[in-house]
């Protein structure tokens, strides 16, 4: 029973490693290459824990933050990243991202399957002080790489300030000193030319 | 006063995401191309939640375990990755790793460079039992990478499985069943021609 519980463990860790795999749409900071989310999971789980004096709701388990965060792009081994100004791309993510969900938590016990599963769902669903902490960290993420890359993605993909700042609502409610934070950087990214008025 | 301890923050998130250029020697699971620290941390941090039910001592804190990990290899932003087996590079890594970890860890706002610093110290003394468990998930990690590659790094560097085994001690310790499956893991390498008798 042990040992058997363990090979499916191991064979969940062996198969999520194809999240290294996975580009995003950003560049590293130093603009050198296009990150991956393995590389921006780890990323935002440092993140959430450095800035959690300044959520909104300060009695919120930053344990679970961390571990939605950790997981929340595993379906991306199977959809690939949908870029965030991509609206036709959003048009039929929730139908492909369930089925990768159950392909790859399908992996895990039946129990941490389950708990897996409904972790990625709260995320997904947004309706928790949790869920919604964590989406802001995840949506604050790109914003600085494309602003420590003068705007490299942004400028790729013809990005606006306004399309940008609906992404962003999200961290005024969760966490409104860094909203702050946000518009004075889009403000700058703007007078710039990182990004289009 | 906010502002200023955002600007420190977010100057620290900018700066760690050098991690992501720091490479190990392990490869990736399909042997493409070696890992970088950011992948490698990703990784592990999934794999303490995941594994956690194994951990000899069921009181310990998952959250800080997780913490521990996420920022342990900050380090070697500065010094570089220290290959398990290179006991000319463990010389001197102690003091090279205690200077980076001022210099990174220094850029936080002082409470929390504080905080930090004490959880870098304290998974590298290894004391508790959050601490044992946290490098038991670490070491378990490349026996993993080199295992699906056939033993890929272990050929390019001539490791043993007596090697091996002495850093996998703290595995046995720290999580029984996983010391378990770790050593029919190493029996079958070696029967495979991944790593030397």
């Amino acid at each position: 029973m042990e040992a058997e519980r363990i090979r499916q463990q191991i064979q969940f860790i062996r198969e999520i490693d194809e999240l290294k795999h996975v580009l995003r749409q950003s560049y590293l900071m130093n603009g050198s290459r296009r990150e991956n989310d393995a590389e921006h999971t780890w990323h935002i789980a440092v993140m959430a824990l450095l800035l959690q004096e300044h959520a909104a709701d300060q009695t919120l388990d930053v344990k679970k933050v961390v571990h939605l965060l950790l997981i929340h792009d595993l379906v991306e081994i199977d959809t690939g990243d949908t870029f965030a100004y991509d609206t036709k791309g959003y048009e039929d993510k929730w139908e492909r991202e369930l089925a990768a969900a159950k392909r790859i938590f399908g992996l895990l016990p039946a129990d941490q399957r389950e708990a897996w599963m409904a972790l990625w769902i709260e995320f997904e669903e947004g309706q928790t002080a949790e869920a919604r902490y964590a989406a802001a960290i995840d949506r604050l993420h790109p914003v600085l790489h494309n602003f420590y890359t003068e705007g490299k993605a942004w400028k790729a993909h013809h990005v606006s300030v306004a399309a940008v700042k609906k992404r962003m609502a999200v961290i005024a409610e969760a966490a409104p000193a860094l909203g702050r934070f946000v518009d004075e950087l889009l403000e700058e990214a703007v007078a710039k030319g990182y990004l289009l008025p």
